[in-house]
Order: C-alpha cells, then structure tokens, then sequence
C-alpha cells in the first residue's frame, strides 16, 4: 500500500499527515471525541476522531466496529507526557483523523477481543483460531516463537552447521512402535517420522555439522498439557566431537544465543507475559543422575537413588537444589541408565551401564535432549543386536556408519515446548499456531460428529 | 575437537604445523610419496606423506583407504604456482605429514567415489544415499539448496514478514481429491497437507506478512522427472496490496535476492555445475496468457491462442521468446481462466472470466505460482458456491474472512525445483536429500518385497 505507514514509524512524522492501514482493536467513545486502536503488523496506534476536525471522519467512525479493516489518514501529534501510553508502539503520538476508509468489514465478535487478556478457555481459543490469532498476547507468542527458531538457525550456521530438511514420511518404524501415524503410501504402508535422529545423523556422516527445522509426529493416545501429535522439532548433530562435552556446550551455548535474542528482541512480547527469562550463569552446572538423587535425598530426605530416571517431581527438586547453590536456573543431567535409552547412545567406556546421554532441565522441566552417539560400526550392531533392532529396518542408517564416522553427537528440542516454558504459558497447545492432538485438527473430532 | 584447522582455513597457516581431520577422499601412491586429498565439512587438502619426513605417517598411510577417517598433524607448505590446484579451497598449500591417526575406518566402498562426477545410475545413487552424500558434487547440491531456502527467509524477514509454521497434518481435503494421503489418525482419518495455503490465508489475515518454510505432499500416481511425493515448499502472503502487482514484485524480488545469494555464496558449487545463473533484468517482463499465446502464434505459427493454460511447449516457447526480445530468462504469465483455478484467486474486475493469479517462468519452466486472492467474504462464499466446495471443511478458512481482511496475495514455490533449476539437474530427485516418491521411500519398495 503507497505510502502507508506503520503504526510502530507514526512518531517519526511529529507535525506530519499520514496514512495508516489495520484492525479496528477498539473504539470508545467519549462524548464528543471518539477514540480508536487501530492494529497493524508493527503494533498498535491510537486515533482520535473529532467532528470538528473531519465531520466526515466523525461519521464513519461512528460506524466501526472491531476487526473492520481501515485505511486512515490524519496529523501526527504528540501526546503531552501524561497522556502518553508507553504500552503502544507509538505511545507517545496519536493520529487525528482527517479521512477514514473502510477496506473490509467485520461480522460481529463471538467475544471481546478488546482487553489485554483474551480470557477464554483454550477449546474456544482453538475453536476460533483465525480471530484469536489477531489478539495482541496470542500474536506475542508466535512473534516469540519465530524469534527462537531464527535464533536456533542463526547461531548453528555461524558455528558452521549446515540446514537440512529432514523428511516426514519414513519406511519403517525404527524405535517405539505404537506411537506412531500410518500412511496410506500409493500401494504401500509408511508413517510420519517420530525424530529425524537416523536421518540427522546420517546427512551428519556427510557434513559433520547440521541443523534442521523439521516436524516430528507422535501417535501418542494422552491428552497432557505437554504434548502435541504435531511437533516442530529443533534438531542439531555434531561430528569431530573429543567428548560428550562438546555437545553439551553446544547446547548450552545455543540456548543462551536464543534467550538472548529473545531478550533484545521479544522486550514487548515479555513484557505482555510478564515473565522474566530463566537465568543461565556462566557455566551451567552439569551433574550425573546418580549426584542429581543423591542431591535429591540429601536436600528433601526423598530417596529416588538407584532409580532409571529422574521423574516430574525430581526435575523440579533437582532445578530447585541446583538454583540455591549456583543461582541457576538451568541444570544439565548426564548419565542416564544404558538400556533405558535408544540403541545409539554412547555408553560410558568407563562404566558402560551408564551412557553419555544427557538432558537440559530449566525450571523444573526438561528443554532440551541430547547426548554423544556411538560412531563406531561394530559397536553399533552390537547395540543393534542387544536393542533387538531389525538392522533391515534401518538400513541405510547403518550404511552411514558402516564408511567410517568420526566421535559424534547431538541435541533437540520442541519450539513450542521452549516456546511454553520461556513463556510460562499453561498448555503447550497455546504455542502450537496450529495444534493437533487426540481430540483435534483444526476443529473438534466430536464437533463434527 | 581441539585445535584442529578447517581445510579451508589452511592456507592461513603457512610454514606451521597444524592438526587436521576428516576423510580420506582419494589415496594417490607416487614412487617415494603418498598424496591424500583429505575433505571436511570445508572442502578439501592434500595432505603429502614422505617417508623421509616421517616414516610412521607413511605406514599408516600405506593402509588408508576411501572414507577411512583421519587426524593429520603436518607443516602447511606452499606449492609452486603450477602445482596449486584451484579447485581445492587450499589448493596453494599442501600438508606435510608428521602424524597420521586413523579415527574410524570404511569398508570397501560398492563404487568409486574420487572422481570428479559420481557417475551412477539414479537409483544406485539414491539406493546408496548414505554415502552420495559425500561426494562434493551431491554435498554442493543441498549446500545450494540451503541457500536458497535461508535467502527465501532472509529477503522476507527485511521485508517485515513473518515466519509461521504451517501443519501437514489437516482434517480433511479442501482441494483435489485423489491426490493426497490419508493417515490414521488415533481414530478418525487426516490427511497430509498438500499446500499451506488455506493456513497461509489465516496467518496472514492476523499478522499481515507471513511466510513458512514447509512439507508438502503430493500423491500423483505418476513417476517424472519433475515430481516429488514430499516438498520443501516456500510460502508467503501479504497484505494491504494495493494489487496484484504488489504481491508480482514480491515474488520477483525475492527471486532476485535469492540468486544474488547463490552467487555470492556458491561460487565453487555452481563452478561444479558448470552452470550460469539466469539473468534477471531490472523489470522482469510480465504479458498476460493471451498475450503469450499472440506471441507464440506470430513468433513459432502455433496456434494455441483461447487455450486454457500453457502446456510445457508453450512455456519453452514464450521464454525463448522473452529472451530474444529483452535478454530476461524470466517472465511472468498473468490472466488465466479463473474458473480453472482455485477458487480463492481473485478475477479480473473488469473482465472476471481472467484471473489474477501468475506464474513466474524461466528458461522454459515454472518456477514460483501465485497471485491476488480474494479478500472479500462475500464474493468467497459465492467462489465456495460455484466451486462446489464444503464450507464445512474450510470453516476456520471462512472465519478468518468473516472477520475483516484486507486485499491480499502471495505466492509460492519448491525449494527442491529451484534447486533443480539453478543447477540444471535432470531429476528434481537429485534435489532432494531423501526423495520420496510412487515408487521409494529411502529404498525402493520393490528392493523390499
């Protein structure tokens, strides 16, 4: 649109006439004035309208409603310092209307939009997925969510990673056999890919340093506030690794690139939630699960020692210990059981019961995943062998490793799930644009029956 | 892993002894010496091993083989002018071994992989995926790929879009029927997306400018050349155009921004290729479909003037034409019959049996569809009508146009054809890092059966 300008750039033209284009947020009429919100992509504007400005102006603006798409036209004034809302984008200006058009109207609202919260419960928020994404607090989350995922992106590629783009539809069902979709594949059955683990490493074997942004699909029949069927899986492999360590610092130091950018660029996105982002010091501490519930029973006289894995209640004990002693809020676990994990873990070449996965905790919750892999053919099908894996199955993983693989390892997370956590949203369903579960694509299965 | 030095960054380290690592591409023995070019993940070095150098490395050397992985410590010497080699990212400097250490080994590779061209049959090169992919002439295929993708990305971001993720999992089928796979979804049917636009619609009808980087899938029965059953699909939509012009110059910049970024940052892969970019002149050429089929009549007297679309001859022989005239590889085609389209692209005013939905082409192909969309709710119902759709399938799709939406458009293309395009490859297969298609998914159905 010529010569349009953006709500967020109106107090660049003090003194000046300008066009604006967006939404109707609000209209509130005081006596003789009539003041709107007019949003666009940058934010949100305040108008005043006032007959004996533009008469005209007056008139149609008598007869907005909200969502109603405008095209303004007015002077840039300033707002005397009281007056200033420092929660707009251009807070401290406001526009007199000289001209209104209507682009396109709106049906009446199935609920107010105008207020900061958008107080519905989360199948109506979902129900009405196209009208709730216009509300301020709901955009927030996705602007925040591009912002981690570019971060990811941004801050591998300057490490020398190389984007791939992992496939959705696989062959076989390698790990975990219930969780998982089935396709309709011409005359064959295949299934939506639960991880891009094998391919990731495999496109690794090749450019020892990758990254992709890809989506997992989990089959899992739960309706927890922590899962989707639909994932946006952050995923990272690493070749010419010395130790697990390597892989861990990447990690750690990826996810510091992305709060930081979060920070810088999401201040009013935050501040909308306002939540302030998890502290990560210097170093984060690393500690093996067995220190983790040794800390555990020492600190809360809770004995979860010997135990395979740390459950809901240890995470939040354990971040709890780790944020006393250290101010941190992140904790890393190496360590974890051998046979509790997948066939491709490195065991430990000292105490190979234990192997050099690891897991990144924050909050007393699970961010991040990942670990050093076995690299090594024979003790691959070692592996493959004591997993009871069927090697035809994967096939072309093994082919990767059977041409030689330097020491190499890994990570993932879930972007809506850092998304829900950096946000302290309630239901990782309120991160996901778009969130498919058990009960819903889209719409409600039981809407439609 | 410590201290070691990228290939390319050898060069910097003339005179000093540095540590470096990867996998043995080529072993030449020459009398007294062993050559070794040696590739990581930022090129390639040769690495020379003279046993009055050092007697140990030329043992160890004696029994490297193809893709055995190596640490080499060695004195970074310059070669004569004659003996550089311009095609290596340190080709004016060689290694000289002091230390050779073997890090993983290979087995017998099923085929030669130290040539300039890896000259295999399609399916042997996809059937071996795993290990194609080290070849330096596939490896520059996807390092192109990744590109154009993160330019696709960039361009719009500056541009004030931005990024959502669009599901591939969708309730039920908008558009065309047969071509889509269904899944089984815990107990109901869903269905793979075949294209992000009704998502796109919504995104954008909150956000103004979005774009998505997403899967698509196609279940054509039908094995060319140029089809994939899974796509890497670029996607964007804007809004407050003032036509569709708005959403042509988009795309042309765009495009123009992505091959400046192929030519800056892949130099050496299009030097592999052998390829030339396609040259874009300042204002793209834009004639509408009659116009084209004019210009084939007068031009090549075939006369396919009143036909409904460009079949692939036609494309050929409007681009030799537009080049002829202007010295553009590309154009744009406009004004197709609108009930031969989808029913949201928007019809010509003033002549509404014409569209204004495009195609950008080039060198005789399409590279990148799009257009205006229709905005208004009303005149969607009566498309919804006359197409003969289910509103009840696309009802998120209607709500968001309900509810006020500005003149729109977008457009979109395969990050796998492009790819295709820009590097002359004869199979949009070679493009893709795991094709899938009718006939294979990693391995060919027929291999399993």
């Amino acid at each position: 649109m010529k010569q349009r300008v953006l709500a967020s750039e109106a107090n660049k033209h003090i003194g000046k006439t300008i066009k604006i284009a967006g939404w109707v947020r609000i209209r509130r009429d005081h006596g003789k004035l009539i003041f709107l919100d007019v949003r666009d992509r940058s934010g949100i504007i305040q108008v005043v309208v006032n007959p004996t400005v533009s008469e005209a102006s007056y008139k149609a603006a008598q007869k907005l409603k909200p969502e109603y798409v405008v095209e303004i036209e007015g002077k840039v004034n300033e707002r005397p310092g009281k007056a200033a809302n420092t929660n707009l984008e251009s807070g401290n200006v406001e526009l007199e209307a000289t001209d209104i058009k209507v682009i396109a109207k709106a049906d009446t609202l199935p609920f107010d939009m105008g207020s900061d919260e958008l107080n519905l419960e989360l199948p109506t928020l979902l129900d009405h997925r196209a009208l709730t994404l216009r509300h301020p607090k709901i955009q927030a989350i996705f602007k925040v969510q591009a912002v981690i995922i570019d971060a990811f992106r941004e801050y591998l590629k300057g490490e020398g990673f190389m984007e791939f783009q992992a496939p959705s539809i696989a062959p076989a069902v390698a790990e975990g056999g219930a969780e998982v979709f089935e396709v309709s594949y011409f005359d064959h059955k295949a299934y939506l890919t639960q991880s891009p683990q094998l391919y990731k490493q495999i496109v690794m074997s090749a450019f020892e340093r990758v990254f992709s942004v890809n989506k997992i699909f989990r089959a899992e029949p739960s309706v927890t506030t922590r899962h989707l069927a639909e994932v946006v899986s952050l995923d990272a492999e690493m070749a010419f690794i010395d130790s697990w360590e390597d892989v861990r610092d990447m990690a750690e130091n990826t996810v510091r690139f992305i709060l930081e950018r979060v920070e810088k660029k999401c201040k009013k996105e935050l501040s909308l939630f306002k939540t302030t982002l998890p502290v990560m010091i210097d170093k984060t501490p690393s500690i093996s699960l067995s220190q983790a519930q040794e800390k555990i029973f020492k600190h809360f006289k809770r004995d979860v020692r010997g135990q395979k894995d740390l459950n809901p209640e240890d995470e939040r004990e354990i971040c709890e210990i780790i944020k006393e002693e250290s101010g941190s809020d992140f904790v890393f676990i190496y360590g974890y059981h051998t046979r509790n994990k997948p066939f491709y873990v490195y065991p430990n070449p000292k105490n190979p019961e234990f192997n050099e996965g690891m897991d990144l905790l924050c909050r007393g919750l699970e961010w991040l995943s990942g670990g050093r892999r076995i690299n090594d053919y024979n003790q691959l099908m070692e592996h493959v062998k004591l997993w009871k894996m069927d090697p035809a199955k994967i096939s072309m993983f093994l082919e990767a490793f059977r041409f030689g693989v330097p020491p190499e390892g890994g990570f993932a997370f879930g972007a809506e799930r850092m998304t829900m956590q950096i946000l302290s949203l309630s239901n990782v369903r309120e991160a996901s644009i778009f969130p498919r579960d058990m009960e819903r694509v889209d719409e409600k299965f039981s809407a439609k029956q």
